[in-house]
Formats: structure tokens, sequence, C-alpha cells
């Protein structure tokens, strides 16, 4: 059996979890199109002559087994934020089976094993915890932490996989994640490809505003007491700061109880994304967002509590390899730029694990989106960017 | 079969929706807990001897078939809105009952019908459009302006019930529904029981803002079409202005798509809820804070639409039929009071029926809550009250 190409595989997944309303994707983990995406991926491996592992949380590396000693990693993710791009994580996973087949077509034999790996809820689009499969493979996250996280229907992460401990990257040696960009940088720069310096740090932090539920019609406006209005104080804050600091934070989602027109709310609970140059920035930012949230709920006498779900320290990927990595290409050397995303390439390299990330042009920047895009030509650059990658690093 | 007294039933009911975590209500039209409390509402008909009647929206009324030509009707609801109180809506229509029971143990017999009504989604939680059950009663909406109606899970209304030809109120001649106060002027005013002039006029508009979806943490500020911003500026800007005017503004409910911690939106739909003491008060409060949410979005290069979903002008219930009511009654008049809730009865008033409104103190004035409440002997009082009133009227 012939191994699909890249441009059969990408057309194979493009209709898998798409939304016909709005283009977007819906690739939410241990859903039905996500576990269409798994199965492709297990048949993928199969045709390839490949050994599949796989952990207790549903992590995948796709093994060919040449040469010796510790392996080297390349992969990405099949899920998809709600209502995402086709781009974010599949181009990884689809890019590193098509740079497998270019190697053996140019007959490279690996000195060193060269695994294919799929990591579970990169997004954290259901169960809020961004990286949760690389952070299981690793140890980051533990079993016992994991397990009671729900997604919004209050189902428990334990429900729809199985306890286990780490193990899966026992025998990786080195990580290589090839992402679409999420920016414009390579843009700028006229350069379809490009190596990854570090990750901004970066946290996700929830703000449950709580007031008291009333009819909206009969209570005057001087005895209510409405979180909305102390959350919606607190998004504009929230962008003001990112705007006055150069750096970056959103309020993307929100969930109001009871949600009734005609009531004033309960309870507003919403997640702030922050993301900073530097950890004492990201602190700085949460903490001036927290403290203009606080003097807002005092004036609306409503309650505030803030709970960091999820805070990563700055990732500074393994600078001589992304040398290695970047230098003496034909055209000259691949520009190293740094990026605000999180990636499971920084839950690897945080482990200890010699990472390095590959990215693809994006013309519009644009990403989390039905609207994100690269083109063919620069997708197969980044499929022959990552053979030559893998060459370096395993032969 | 000896009917249930006050207590008896209130008890009864008071299981039925009710949430285990928050103590409210979830009594959705249509819905398990509703249609419940209907078949309930039969049994104590049947219970009682009266005759049901009942239309293909699912309004009922149960006739006591005393006397002729047109009738007394009496009732409320038995929705409510999410996670609402038990007294708004079936205080009125337990009290109808009940005060049925005291006319005949009295031996009252009536010189004309008696009916005992209960009108459907009179809080429009499910269907958006509050007072559906009176509206289409009565023709102020018609069954092709409603069939087409969806809940936030996509059901239309005509999936849940037939549609048909309003007909149920052709032998009514009168109004009474007796409601908790959704306010505390009758604890001011030291009464139990006091009767409505009139219902501000009100509206709900919904306020569609659109942007640009795109990932939280890589696109800079300034490149951002974030609809959440113009939201926020909106919900604050609606509670100023309606502080300032002295009249009431609302955002109680609001839809973010994705919803995505890590994704900047690419839609938020909020609700307006608006009520004022006039119908130029209304429009021009209305149309002061669609202005600012429009040079907002002009500002945040988002878009904006406003529809309003449903606008109810002022109601003046019939002073003649109000004076007739609270005057000369043990201990003085009983308080005539105007109030900023919809009702029903504001529907029937308006369809041309004399009508009149009977409210029971509520200690708190919390309402649309579960807080709501009213005390035992104020419910009593009101059950006389609303006997007292039917004697008045019906004999």
């Amino acid at each position: 059996m012939v191994p699909d190409d890249f441009e059969r595989m990408w057309s194979d997944l493009a209709p898998i979890g798409r939304s016909a309303r709005s283009g977007g994707y819906f690739r939410q983990p241990f859903t039905q199109p996500e576990r269409e995406l798994t199965d492709w991926f297990r048949g993928q491996a199969t045709a390839r002559g490949l050994r599949l592992e796989s952990d207790a949380t549903g992590n995948l590396v796709a093994w060919w087994d040449a040469g010796t000693g510790p392996g080297v990693l390349t992969g990405s993710h099949l899920d998809s934020v709600l209502d995402g791009g086709a781009y974010d994580g599949p181009l990884g996973v689809v890019s590193a089976l098509a740079a497998v087949d270019e190697l053996r077509e140019r007959g490279v034999v690996p000195v060193r094993p060269v695994g294919v790996s799929v990591f579970v809820e990169e997004e954290g689009s259901r169960f809020g915890l961004a990286c949760l499969g690389s952070r299981l493979a690793t140890g980051a996250t533990t079993w016992e932490q994991a397990r009671s996280l729900r997604d919004p229907d209050g189902v428990a992460f334990e429900e729809v996989t199985e306890g286990g401990e780490p193990g899966l990257l026992d025998g990786v040696g080195m990580f290589v994640e090839l992402h679409v960009e999420q920016g414009r940088d390579l843009v700028d720069r006229g350069a379809a490809i490009g190596v990854a310096s570090e990750i901004w740090p970066h946290g996700r932090y929830r703000f449950e505003f709580g007031g008291e539920a009333n009819h909206a019609g009969t209570t005057r406006m001087e005895d209510r007491v409405d979180p909305m209005l102390t959350y919606a104080m607190t998004a504009l804050a929230a962008n003001k700061q990112a705007r006055l600091a150069g750096q970056r934070a959103t309020f993307g989602r929100v969930e109001v109880t009871p949600n009734g027109t005609n009531a004033v709310p309960s309870q507003v609970v919403a997640w702030l994304d922050a993301r900073c140059s530097s950890d004492a920035a990201l602190a700085e930012l949460v903490a001036t967002v927290s403290r203009q949230a606080a003097e807002r709920a005092e004036r609306d006498r409503t309650s505030l509590t803030v709970t960091p779900e999820s805070v990563s320290g700055a990732v500074t990927f393994d600078a001589e390899l992304a040398r290695r990595v970047a230098a003496d290409h034909e055209g000259g050397d691949w520009p190293v730029i740094p990026t605000a995303a999180g990636h499971d390439a920084g839950i690897l390299s945080a482990a200890g694990i010699p990472t390095a990330m590959l990215f693809v042009r994006n013309p519009t920047g644009v990403s989390h989106s039905p609207a994100e895009t690269a083109s063919i030509p620069d997708c197969l650059a980044g499929v022959h960017a990552l053979a030559e990658t893998l060459e370096r690093l395993a032969t």
C-alpha cells in the first residue's frame, strides 16, 4: 500500500469536524471528529509500517524503528479550539508523516529511531488545561491533578480516558514540532520557514464575579448587586493594560448565571488569557487587572475570586539546537523568532527534552479561527524543512 | 375528594423543578417540570369539579360554571425564569384555586362564571418572547409570528406545540391576576395587599456585536477586532444611562462565539432589557444606549446590529375597576401602585379586557431569584383578598 502524499492526506482531513455554517473546526478531544482523526492517524502509521505506541491518556507515537539509541520525535496535535482553523496542530502531524516519506524516498537511513507523535487536548478547549496530553506524558501534570477536570457539560476527564503513568516518552532524546505561524513575523521577513527561539510565559485565570439575582424590571438601579458590571469593566481594563504594556490580555470566554434576559445575574465567570514577554511582566499584568477588578467589585458590592487555572513560565528553546536546525540552508539561514502561543513543544522543553520548533508562514497571521491558512507551496516547503531537520538530527 | 388547601397545594409544588444546587426553579415551558405543574393543575381542577378548557398553545382555563354571561377570569402562570423563585406565577394560580374554595365554603354563588387560568411561557425564558401564551390567546401575537421562535438549543416553538386560532378567552368579561410584588413598595407602605395602577413600558433588544476570531496569544492588541470590548462598554453605558434617567436597563444574557479562553471572539450577542416610566423615555433610553454602542463599535472596528425582539407600550389598568377592587376594606383601602414588571394581565388589558392586578407583599423585594419570597400569612391574606375581589366582580 502506497502511503498518501501531503496533499492527499490534507484533503482527507479537511471535512472532519468542520462546521457547515462557519467553515471552522470543532475537533474537541474524545469527541467523534477527534476520534476519527486519531483513527486516521493509526491507519496512516500502519500503511507506512510504523510501530504504534499509545499511553493511557490517548497520546500516540508511530515509530520508524531505524537505528538505535534515543529517538527523534516530531509531531503535533489533532484537536482544535472551538470553531478553529485547519492548520493549528494537524499541519505538524501531516507534515511529519510526509517528511518520513521524503526521507525514505531519498533513501536516507536514520541512525536513531524517528517517531511521529499526536498529543491529546493541546488546546484545552474541552477540559480547560492546555497541553493536557503532553503535560501528562512528561509528568508536568499528574493524573491525580487531571482526573477531576470537567468539561462545560460536567463530564470529568477520568470519564473519557484511563489514568496511567507517563512512560511514552522514555525513548525520546529530542523533539521537533512543526506548526503554522500564529502571527505575521515570517510574512514581514519574506520567509516561508522559521525556527522558534522562545515561548512567552502565559496563563489562564478564572475570574468569578458574584452578585445577587433579581428582577431586571422592578429592581431599582441603586439596589442592584450586578456582577455583569464588574465583569464588563474588568474586560475593558485588561485590554487597556495589555495595550499600555505591549503585552496580551483577552477575555474570550464568559458564562453567566442564570443568563436570562429579564434577570440581573447572580454570577458571571470569565477567563483571562494573558501572555507577556517575561514572567515578571505577566505577574504584573495579572496583578494590575485583578486589582482594578477588585476595586470595581467593591464599588458594585459584588464579590471577586481570581483563580489561576494554568500558568506556564517562559520557555527558551535549546539555543544550540535552534542554530543547528536554522543554519546553512539554500537561500540562507531560517529566521529564529519568538512566539506568544503555547505548544506541546514548550512542555517537552520544560521537561528537559532538547526541543526545536519550525514555523510555516501564515499569510494573514490569523489563527484559532476558520480564517487560519497557509499556502500549499509553503506547506510543502515545511515538509521539506522538517525532513532536512530530521536528517540533521537523526543521521 | 376534598380539595387541598393553600398550604398543602403550595408544599406539593415546592419540589417541582427546583435545583438542588441553587434552590432556584427551572420550570421552562414544555419541559418535564412545567408539564408536571400543568398536570397537577388539571388534577386540582378535576378535584373541584371545574370544567377544563385548553387551546392549541397549551393555555388552560378551569371554569366554575356558575351563573351566566361573560365570565370573571383569575389566574397567572406556572413557568419560571431560569433559576427563578417559587412565587412569580404559581402564587396567582394556587391563590385562585384557594379563592374558589373560600367562596364555596362561604356559600357564595356567583352570577357569572368564574375561571382559573394558566398562561404558557409568561417569562419568555425559553422562546424569548414574554407573555407568549397570553399574546397568542388574545391575538396580540399570531401563530405565524410565533411558530418559528427558537429556544437556545434551536428547537422551534412549533415543534413543542400545535398552531391554532385564539378563542379560549371568548367568554371572558374581566381578568384579575394576583402576583407576588417584585419590589418593596408594599413593605414601605406597611400593607400586605396592593392593586396595580399601570405597567411601565418595556422591551427586549438583541445587540449583535461582530468581530474577527483570532488567537488570544499571538494577535497584537492593535490588530484585534474584538466584539467583547464593544459589548463591555455597552453594558456599562446602559447601566449608567438608566441610573441617570431614573429608569431600568439590564444586560443579563450574553452568548459568546466561540467562547474559548484562548480565542478573541468572532461574535458577542447580548440582550438589553429596558423599562421606563413612559413610552418616550423608553425610546430615548434605547436610542442613547444604541448610539453609544455604535460609536464604540466604530472605534473597535466591530459591527453592531440592534433588533427589538419585543416592545410593550405602557399599560394603564382600568382605573374604575382598580378603585372598585381597592376600596372599602377592613383596615382601609388597598394601595394602588405601579410596576415595572410585565404580566399576562398587561396583555389582556391591552386587548380590551377590563383587568385588575393584586400584589402580595414581598419582604425583600427580590424576584426572579431563588431568594424571592412572601410570608404564609401574607399569602393567605392574598387568597382572602382575591376571594373578596371575585365576590365583588362576579356576584
